[in-house]
């Protein structure tokens, strides 16, 4: 019986281990600084201590780490993430399997708090949740009958690459014109930058909400791109809803009521009503919760 | 055991019905006209008939309708599909259960076609397969382990609403910039006759052969929007393999070579050497096979 499992939230900043039950209810959890520049295997040390400290006199028998992208599910690799510094081809679920000798799963941390959302968070009850997240990126997570999508090289969910302006905005290593590139925080950060607006992604949200013209300009077209994006997924795989996560996302009345207007205008007609958006229930424990849940 | 099934494929045009055997070969088939200008009643009378006809002796004990859409596979309601004239919100799935007694299933004749494709054509033996249809319009369909996807509301693989260019060229009643009204037949017919080239597709298709420039760019712009389109599904579920089917992308040397490339580079890199494009295996078959296929 899988009656409790341990969730590994492997952050570029912080490091979270977390006893999980099978309702998804955290009832041991622990935080360090990740320091990913020490190496991997400083990291797993530190995974294995922190283990062995959540666990208790529980009996556990299997482990999921979230991680930050890319990586591969199938070897348990995680191959060169940009903010996991100096990582490069580490086999994670290897290192960690020998150390603890329980059967360990890697995914990427979208995912994770995808299944989270899906299962016990906003999502949950619906048969397929497409699980978006908005934060210095744009990731995501795709899952049918509370188990993630994965794809057949594992990129299903990457959906910040996704095109929404050909030959439009470019940033870092994504398409011209994909959505990371048009409605993540830094790229609301940036647009803002070239207007004259300094002081991040919060400053932009807090001057619309004041009234001030080029703010909600910038804050309007990234949900244009990101209703084009949820307009696609739709007319692609329908989904029974969308969850949206990260950090930029949670005004309803900046940012969620006119999204669900943007989306709508997208649609067949016969679509329009059944829509839904709804924002993330499980604030920063759906990495942990959702790594929890990946073995199962 | 469901040994044999019933295939309708219910087209604008024509009327197909087959007997199928368990392994999706035709053993017997119909076709007539079908004359949807004279009802519902008249052509379900047809589909009875030409049942009781491909049948014989066999035990058949399920029926698989692929019609255009939009329609209700849940209620079994053809809702009004635009070449299906006069008809709206038809109960056919009621009305030749009650004429034959034997249980029937109604799926949009796109996903038939896939699920053809999927399980015995060109995309047998992967585990998730989107099949792409390009004729007149563009449809899809979704298969996940020889299942279709139908999504939430039935929506699933309508990609040809997907958006690829925001406020672009717009076609019927879809979406501004639409997959469908850039790289459709109509679509490619309609650029070229602004263009100065009559006679359709198909001329368009031999100008370029012969090294005629213009007809060369529409056909170039064309499969630039269908790469995009399939760049942005891989980015979301990442497919073991994408079956293109339809009159329209039948050539390797003119379509398939050169859409591949295209997709190629709109890519993370870890995809490229792993995107599989491959032409449909079953031609006009897929879509009364896939329609026998349905009720499984």
């Amino acid at each position: 019986m899988r009656d409790y499992t341990i969730g590994i939230d492997l952050g570029g900043t912080n490091l979270r281990v977390a006893l999980v039950d099978k309702n998804g209810t955290i009832l041991q959890e622990l935080e360090r600084s990740t320091e990913p520049e020490k190496g991997p295997e400083f990291v797993v040390r530190n995974m294995v201590e922190m283990i062995q400290s959540v666990k208790g006199d529980h009996q556990v028998d299997s482990v999921g780490i979230g991680s930050p992208g890319p990586l591969n599910p199938r070897t348990g690799v995680i191959i060169e993430p940009p903010n996991l510094t100096g990582w490069s081809n580490v086999p994670i679920v290897e290192m960690l399997q020998k150390a603890i000798n329980i059967p360990v799963t890697l995914d990427n941390d979208a995912n994770a708090a995808a299944l989270a959302e899906a299962t016990i968070g906003a999502g949950a009850g619906h048969e397929s949740v497409f699980y978006i997240t908005v934060s210095t990126g744009i990731g995501g997570g795709y899952i049918i009958e509370n188990k993630v999508v994965q794809g057949a090289q594992g990129y299903a969910g990457e959906i910040g690459n996704m095109i929404v302006v050909p030959n439009g905005r470019k940033h870092s290593n994504l398409n011209p014109g994909a959505l990371e590139a048009l409605s993540s925080g830094t790229a609301i950060a940036h647009i803002a930058e070239e207007k004259g607006i300094t002081g991040g992604t919060a400053e932009v949200f807090r001057l619309a909400e004041e009234g001030n013209d080029v703010a909600r300009e910038i804050i309007d077209e990234a949900l244009t791109y990101l209703a084009i994006g949820i307009a696609n997924l739709t007319h692609a795989v329908n989904p029974d809803v969308f969850v949206l996560g990260g950090g930029v996302m949670k005004s309803e009345k900046q940012v969620l009521e006119p999204l669900r207007e943007k989306v709508k205008n997208l649609l067949y007609p016969g679509l329009r009503d059944s829509i839904k958006i709804v924002p993330a229930g499980l604030g920063s424990k759906a990495g942990v919760v959702g790594a929890a849940l990946l073995p199962r």
